[in-house]
C-alpha cells in the first residue's frame, strides 16, 4: 500500500476525512482534480462532517475558483478554517521541494501552517481571498504557455533559416530570456520528443481559464489568444495526452514551401 | 574629443577607415546603421582601398543580411577576410562586457580574433556563412518580443483580477520561466515607465524581419505575428520611442469594462 | 399599453403565461434573455403549469443551449412539445420581416408552424436536436464578428495608405465579397459613427461562446481568436454598449507613426 | 496561335511592343509578372523606344508600387503619358467581362481610355497618383483572404459541432454577410476540393504586401496577421499552389480530440 512507506517513517493512517479532521487540528488534502476535491469534502465520513471552530483545512489541489469556492463556504459555515494552497511547478520541481505554494483564504491559517509550507515547496505566499490562489495559477501558466509557443517558432525559423537549433539554445540561455523551462525541453523539442510532465491538455485548459478570466475583466490578450489556438491546433492533431510542448508540432511544416 | 580617454590609455587614432586598414592586420568596425556600415567600407578612403590578402575585417553592426553580403563581396573580392559579428544584448549587458557576438563568415579569421572577442563579451559563436549572424540575432529578437507580450499580458491580468502585480513578479521568478528580463522590465512596467533601452521602433522592425525570414520558408509563426501587431498597435499610438517594454500601453485598457 | 395597437387588429391579451398555454395549441415566446425566458416557463403562472400533450411552446428567444435544454427538458417531461427558434438577424431585418429562423427541437412542431415562421422571417430551417439552433446562431455571428474585423482593417490601411475610403467601399461591393454588411456599416465607420444595432458587447460574448464551442471540439480558430482579442479591446476602452462595428477604433491609431 | 482568332475578327497584330507603340496612340499591356511587365518596356524593341509626347501606355499587370513606379518614371521621362491598371477579380469574372478596374496615374490619359474600359471591366476607379492602383488591390485581396479564414474556422466549427454545412451555407447566404465568395467557394471547401482559381501563394503573397504596407503606415491589422500566419501554415503543408481557400485544411485537424 502506498502509505506503509510513510507509516514506517512515523505517519499514522486515518480511516476517512472525517476521521482524520477529527483526530487533527490542521488538515492538508491533494486531490486530482474538482471531482476528487468536492467528494473529499462533502461525501459520507467526508471534511464537512468534523470541521468546526478550532480546526483547519487546507487544500492544496489545482481546481477551478468556483470549487475553491464552494468548498470555503461550505467549511466556513461551519464554524472551521480554510486555505486554498495550489501549487506551482510540475513533477520536477515537485520531487525535489521546489514547488511554489500559492495560498489564499484564512489567513490565520495561512501565518498557522507556514512552518509545514516551508518543508513542501521552497516558497509560499498568501495571496488574499479564496480564488486568488488558482488565478494567480492561471496567470502564470497564461505566461507559460505562450512561452513556449514563442521558443517553438524560434526554434524553427533557426532550423528553416539554416541556423543549428542547439546553437540558437545556446545564446537564448546566455541572454535577457533565458530561463529553466528552454533549457530543460529545447533538447527534446529538438528531438520531437514530448514526454508529458504537463500534458498539452492541460497547458490548454489553463490558458482557456486564463483568457476566461481576462474576457471577464476586459483585458486583450491577443498573445496568449494566438497560443491557445495553437494548443487547440495541436489537440485537434491529437497530441493532446503528450507534454505541452508538443504543440512544437504545429509550427513545423510536413513539407519546406509552397 | 570622444577618443581621448582611449589614447591617454595608449590607443591611438586614425585618420579614416583606409589609414587604419593599411596600419593594422585586423580591423574592427562597430557602426549605428546600415547606412554608416557601408559608408565606411565603400566611400573615399574607406576600408576597400587598403583591403587585401593578409588583412581582415570585422563588422560587429547590426544591419541586414543584404548589407553584410554587400560588404563581404567587396572585401573578399579584393583578398581581404570578412566577418560580420553582430552583438546580442543591450545598453546594460554592453557596458558591464556581458555581450553575446553573433559571428558569421571567414572562420579563419573568427579564431584569429578569438581572443579580442573574448575581452569584448562573454561568449562568442560561429554561426556559418555571411547572414548567419544577422539570422540568429532576429530569431532572438523575435522569441524575445513575443516573451515581452506574454509578459505583459499576465501583468495586466493579474492586475484586473485583483491579484498584487509584484506578487506575479515574485512568483514568476520562481518558476519555470523564471529570466532576467522579467526582473529587469517587470518593476518599471508595473509603474508605467517606459525608459528606452531598445528602442519599440526596432525591437518592431526586428519582428518584422524575422516574419519576413519566415514569410521565405513557409515558418507559420502565429504567436510572434501576434506580438508583431501589439507592437504595431503601440507605435500607432506613438509610443515607438519609447522602451520595447512600452507594448504594455496596449494591453491596459483606459476604462474597467463595457 | 405596447399591446393596444395590436388588440385594435384583433389579437386578444392573456393574463399570464400559463393563461396563454390554456388557451392556446402552440405559444411563441420571445424574451430579451436567458433569465426572462426561464421566467417565463417556470415561475407562478408559467408556462409549465398548463403545458401538456398536445401543446406546443416555441422559444425564439435568444438563449445558450443550456436554457434551451432546461426548458426543453420540463416542457417535453410534461408531455409538451418544445421548439427552440432564435433568429439571425438584427434590427432592421427584424422590421423588414426579412429574419432568419433557427429552429431545432421536436419536428412536428417544426411542420406544423412553419406557416406562422413564414410570416415572421424570410426564411427558416429545421436543424435537429435542441441545441442546434443556439450553436447555429454562435457560428454565424463568429463569422460576422471575424468579417466585421478584416472589414475595419482594411478601411484604415486604405485610409493611411492615402486611397480614399469611400472608394474603397465601391471597390469592394464590385468584388467576390461584396455583402450587405459592409455596404450598410461602412459609411458610418468611416465617420466613426456606432450607434447600436448590436452591441459591441453582446458580439463579443457571442464570439467568446462560438470560440468555447471551439475549444469542446478542438477546432482551431486564430483569426476568429484575434478578432474577438479586438472586441475585448475595445470593452477596455468603453465602447462595449456601441454598435459592434465600434472596433474600427481599435484599429484607428491616435498617431500615424511612431 | 493564340492571335488568330482575334485578327479573324479584325485585329492586326504587332511585330515588337514598340512597332505597336509607334503605331497606336494608345497601347495596353497585361502581362504575367513585374519580370515581364518591366521587360516589355525597357527590353530591346520595348516600349521605351517609340513612346513620346502624344502616346499613352496603359499597364493592366498585377505588379507592385515600385515596379509600376519605375515604368512610370520612364514613359513619362520620354514625354509619354502613363495608366497603372490592374483589376480586381479572377478567372471568372475575367471571362464574364466583370472585372474591376483599379487605374491610378496621369488623370486625362484614363478619361481618353474610358471608352475602352468600359467594355473590358464592368466599373473603373481612378484612384490618383501611379502606385495607388496596387494598394487598393493589395487592400481588397487583404480583407479577401481574412474573410476566406473567417468563413473555413466557420464551416469547420459548424461541422464539428454537429452542425449540417450546407446548412451554415444557406443560413450565410441569406444574412448579412452573404457575399459571392461563399456561394462559389463554400460547396467546393466542403467538399475539400481546391482546383486553383487564385493560388494560395498568391494570396499569401498578397497580405504579405498588404501587411507590409501596414507596417509602413503603423496600422494594427492583427486579424489580417493570423490570417496571413494561416496560409503560411497552409504553404508549409505544401497547398501553396492549390486555391486560396486550401486554408481550410489547416483548420480541419486531424483527430477529433485530445
Amino acid at each position: 500500500m502506498q502509505c506503509d512507506e510513510l507509516v514506517e517513517h512515523g505517519a499514522s493512517v486515518g480511516e476517512s476525512p472525517a476521521a482524520i479532521i477529527k483526530k487533527c487540528k490542521y488538515t492538508i488534502g491533494m486531490l486530482s482534480d474538482p471531482a476528487a476535491a468536492l467528494s473529499v469534502v462533502f461525501d459520507k465520513d467526508g471534511v464537512l462532517e468534523q470541521i468546526g471552530p478550532g480546526k483547519g483545512y487546507i487544500d492544496m489541489s489545482t481546481v477551478d475558483a468556483e470549487t475553491s469556492s464552494k468548498i470555503s463556504e461550505a467549511i466556513t459555515s461551519k464554524g472551521g478554517y480554510f486555505l486554498e494552497a495550489p501549487v506551482s511547478g510540475s513533477k520536477k520541481p515537485a520531487e525535489d521541494g521546489q514547488l511554489v505554494i500559492l495560498a489564499a483564504g484564512e489567513k490565520a491559517l495561512y501565518e498557522e501552517v507556514l512552518p509545514a509550507f516551508d518543508v513542501l515547496g521552497k516558497k509560499s505566499f498568501f495571496l488574499g481571498p479564496v480564488g486568488n490562489g488558482a488565478k494567480m495559477k492561471l496567470v502564470v501558466n497564461m505566461v507559460m504557455g505562450s512561452v513556449m509557443n514563442a521558443f517553438s517558432e524560434g526554434l524553427v525559423l533557426a532550423d528553416k533559416s539554416g541556423l543549428n537549433s542547439q546553437t540558437l539554445l545556446d545564446v537564448l540561455d546566455l541572454g535577457a530570456i533565458a530561463n529553466p523551462m528552454f533549457k530543460l525541453k529545447g533538447p527534446s523539442m529538438i528531438q520531437s520528443s514530448y514526454s508529458p510532465a504537463f500534458p498539452l491538455k492541460h497547458q490548454q485548459k489553463d490558458m482557456r481559464l486564463a483568457l476566461a478570466l481576462g474576457d471577464e475583466n476586459a483585458v486583450p490578450m491577443p498573445v496568449a489568444a494566438a497560443a491557445n489556438e495553437a494548443f487547440k491546433k495541436a489537440r485537434s492533431m491529437g497530441l493532446g495526452d503528450l507534454d505541452f510542448s508538443a504543440v512544437h508540432e504545429t509550427v513545423k511544416g510536413s513539407k519546406s514551401s509552397g
